[in-house]
């Protein structure tokens, strides 16, 4: 698989998984995350470490989110062999609101493909100086 | 060099640029940001793309920035051969204030050594459910 090949199954992962978000469903997320994935979200003290802790935090998240569309914004990936950086920005739409995220996610390939090792959603511009 | 001692090093990187950086110097964390760095923090409209844009984006900031003293909380490198992604949380405190932060940062291991190739600040707990 050449490079341009392997960005866009990237980011093909990355929309399969928040599509699925998206409609209450976290397990999109769970099934591309390594068993070792770190991960940050705004909500949490301190980061989670592992996907069996990641699917207590989700767990009761699901049937509770509903997006009704997104804007994925300029998702880039700096591709080093098996190791991808992918980091985009995404506004998120529900009813009249919408929320502004940052985010990056380290992917990995191993012998059965692409999965998340590092998953960091924050706010953007949470703070002007 | 063997896993614990990458680990030692990369980990010291990091404190030896947050130190700098604590005491007003920007050029501590550029210089072992990679030319193609991505960043992310919480002023910022959009991803930050490349070390140039970076440095640009510090320059104002230049002896401005004065840390007493922080807390780096559980310090994690997932190393995958040439890649490793550091991730912690951090207390800064300044004054009779602190700011509670998260942390990921992948680096990169080429010819001149270790490299950040991503990094993304946010703050701890932003948001509650």
């Amino acid at each position: 698989m050449n490079t341009e090949q392997t960005i866009a199954e990237i980011i093909a992962l990355e929309r399969a998984a928040l599509d699925r978000w998206g409609a209450g469903d976290p397990d999109g997320y769970l099934e591309i995350s390594a068993p070792d994935v770190s991960y940050f979200d705004p909500f949490l003290e301190r980061r989670i470490d592992g996907r069996e802790a990641l699917s207590a935090w989700y767990a009761p998240l699901r049937g509770t989110i509903h997006i009704e569309r997104y804007d994925l914004i300029e998702p880039q990936v700096q591709l080093y062999g098996d190791t991808a950086v992918l980091t985009f920005n995404l506004i998120s739409y529900q009813g009249e609101g919408s929320i502004h995220w940052n985010c990056s996610e380290v992917y990995r390939c191993d012998s059965e493909g692409w999965c998340v090792v590092q998953t960091h959603w924050s706010i953007t511009r949470h703070l002007q100086m």
